[in-house]
């Protein structure tokens, strides 16, 4: 496979450079103006090429609830999703289709998917996904999300006795499964991953988050996981350990390189330099955070302080849309209110290497993909400049960050293979798969839960909230 | 004209209806299922109905530099836009029709513009936005952006004596000018309003407020300016008045049912009471306030408070898109985490009212736009619920405020005549109105803006930023 883009514009140090890219075997083999002529060309003019971005925190199968559940903090909103989450394998094939095609459309080429299991059905939940990304091509890092409390047990107590039902499966059993899972899923030179991704500490004991540990290790695999979401979780991290939840998981060993954690809202500075010292990834999942009144992530604090952070779109029912160039924007514009000082503003070229770099280095790939680098995977989104949402023409990068593009993503390279052409997802039936989503699906307002009436009153007590 | 509408989801107080709307005479003439078929028949199965939005704050010309300005507070970013503003009434025409397009394809049909004058070419400057306006079809409410003190008046002087420019043109012959305006462009029922639009307390004496409060009353015309949009401002109102600009405004008689107030970030509890007693409109801004780091404007307080709120996408360098979706779902989404009790957030359904008749009755037209009402102007936007982010289907209200919807007006009216067609705008050629943009632009990331440096350090002594 050799092909070569001829014409590209590309962000280069003094601004802006005209070159010719080669791809030969799925990597890139040249950059610079005037190459010669090799393989397929393809046309580069009034075009802008990136390294393609990553959405490193996302819940595929949540787009089945996407737009319908209440304005609720986390914890109830968790409550409403698990009583209409899907429950069928085929439906999990569909949403993590849907979910990658909105990724590269938005310039997204790989897709970390910190996968809800249909109890009972775990091993085909983790297939029916993996067939979905290895079907539409995309760069896929798929997290089983386990736990081993249930659901109530993530809401802090405030000193009461509470008890809680038992989680449907042993921990032993959990982590069973995840070496089945590896051993079967795990294909790295396919662009398949499978991750070590307990849900939280808010739902996981220590003994998973070990088990994990070892695993990753055994396997060196990531590890993913939501890190102090919401005020309720540092709650209740105080009232699990009597100290921060991240120091808890340095304790564990739980933090490295490779570890990526969604959120991180509620840490205080002592919390930061933990992150910076085991070089762990933050996630800003900027949309879900202020769906779900989490609060705002302190990212410019982490910047400062080392740590690498890069952005994801979190579920589609708590965004609720998978649309990075969106979260890119939001998670980059958002920080300006929270520090006087427009010196420490994220800038556009900052944020598209957040989105790239900053994401490969969250797993462990800052060698393979993230940039526009000779000898890298060629994971690549070509940006139409001509389309009306990025003119006039002025700064490629500036209109692509802080505009509002809509339909400029041309094409889409992941390892090399055409997953978009002119704009249309070449490897699978966009249309087939919007009919199918139109017809397991009905326009409804007035759903029901049966879990949230459970747990509100204890959650309004907790967080002091007014009962009436 | 006659239409008919048929089989169109529509919001009601239970959920959703299938009606067919028949259009009469510019106007919404019956509402009802299985209507008998009258004129032109429409299609509406699987697609949304709703009042169109208003932009309700914007500044069209500064499309032109879009993507470009660095990441500034206002009074910084504001010095750099002046330096390079469009100075060629062609550019007017061209910036005011890519507003229009965008505004349309998000769901806007009313604009307020908020227009710099070109000095010297003021009548011109005004003649080529509403030629833009009148060619595409929109409704629009042009608000000449008037002062009469230079751009450097409007940093607070931080006990310093400082001296600024004369600026270039008397009161007298200001409101002179808005009187030939009035005259010559007001025609509201071509669709074409004339406001008054004194750009701030920071840059206009008492003198102009005086006169344009004596025009509104004269010919019965809608007030508009920018209020304590930063901290900067807050300070500064300090520094002339002594007290909070919200109650100068109030002793000058500038606040009124038809005034609309853009931005208000900086308001204390007596402000927002006297915006409740004097029934001004809050047009909220927020990706502009997130972009140039102003603050969170506290939009739950006015909505507590009984004050109308709308959105505005504010002009396209500080945004730096014109797309009304996005600005609703942030807009709605970011207050969240400004009140721990979501009990007090906006819901989707709340949205789109803020966003249609909160829009409207700021204009002083909520009896002819902003809902769906037999008698009320047809100014309507279909939007097709097939489309890939809009589906699964969940609730269609959720998932156009929460989503992030993408491609999906498929048919708009502005007083009955279609201006969008199959999501194609079909009263000007987009595509000739991109080659045009295109052409007169260039790709550029290294301008040097003059008067930036010469702000700037008084700037950061003000704020108390460290000097280096």
């Amino acid at each position: 496979m050799i092909f070569t883009i001829q014409n590209a514009l590309v962000p280069v140090e003094s601004g802006y450079a005209v070159v010719d890219v080669r791809i030969e075997d799925h990597s890139i083999a040249a950059i610079a103006p005037n190459l010669e002529p090799a393989g397929t060309l393809i046309n580069g003019n009034n075009k802008l090429l990136l390294p393609g971005f990553i959405n490193a925190h996302t819940h595929s199968s949540e787009l089945w609830q996407r737009g319908i559940i209440p304005p609720y903090p986390l914890e109830l909103w968790l409550a409403e999703l698990y009583d209409f989450t899907p429950l069928n394998p085929e439906q999990i094939y569909l949403s993590a289709l849907a979910t990658a095609v909105e990724t590269l459309l938005s310039g997204g080429t790989c897709i970390v998917d910190h996968l809800v299991l249909i109890p009972g059905q775990e091993e085909e939940t983790i297939a029916a996904a993996v067939r979905g990304y290895r079907e539409i091509g995309i760069r896929a890092f798929v997290g089983p999300l386990i736990q081993d409390a249930s659901l109530t047990a993530s809401i802090p107590s405030g000193g009461k006795s509470r008890d809680h039902q038992p989680y449907i499966r042993t921990t032993e059993d959990t982590l069973a499964l995840m070496e089945r899972v590896i051993d079967r899923f795990h294909c790295p030179e396919e662009g398949i991953h499978i991750m070590l991704a307990p849900t939280g500490m808010q739902l996981c004991s220590d003994a998973l988050f070990e088990g994990c540990i070892a695993l990753s290790d055994r396997y060196q695999l990531c590890c993913h996981t939501h890190l102090l979401e919401t005020r309720a979780q540092q709650l209740l991290a105080q009232e699990k350990y009597g100290y921060s939840a991240v120091q808890h998981l340095k304790h564990l060993g739980f933090l490295t390189p490779r570890t990526s954690l969604a959120h991180c809202v509620w840490l205080d500075d002592a919390d930061v330099a933990i992150l910076a010292e085991t070089r762990s990834t933050v996630v800003h999942n900027p949309l879900s955070n202020l769906r779900l009144g989490s609060g705002i992530a302190p990212i410019l604090k982490y910047r400062q302080a080392g740590v690498n952070v890069t952005f994801g779109c979190d579920g589609a029912s708590s965004n609720d849309g998978q649309d990075l160039l969106e979260v890119i924007k939001v998670g980059t514009l958002l920080h300006n209110v929270t520090d006087i000082d427009y010196r420490h503003w994220i800038t556009p070229r900052q944020a598209i290497e957040m989105a790239s770099l900053g994401g490969a280095t969250g797993l462990n790939l800052a060698d393979q993909i993230g940039s526009l680098t000779v000898g890298k995977r060629a994971d690549l989104v070509l940006y139409d400049l001509t389309n009306l949402s990025l003119l006039p023409r002025t700064d490629p990068v500036g209109l692509l960050v802080t505009g509002r593009p809509t339909g400029v993503v041309a094409q889409v390279w992941v390892n090399g293979q055409t997953l978009v052409s002119e704009g249309t997802v070449q490897t699978i039936d966009v249309n087939q798969l919007r009919q199918e989503l139109f017809d397991r699906s009905t326009w409804q307002s007035n759903r029901q839960s049966k879990m949230v009436p459970q747990v509100e009153a204890h959650y309004r007590a907790v967080m002091q909230l007014p009962n009436d």
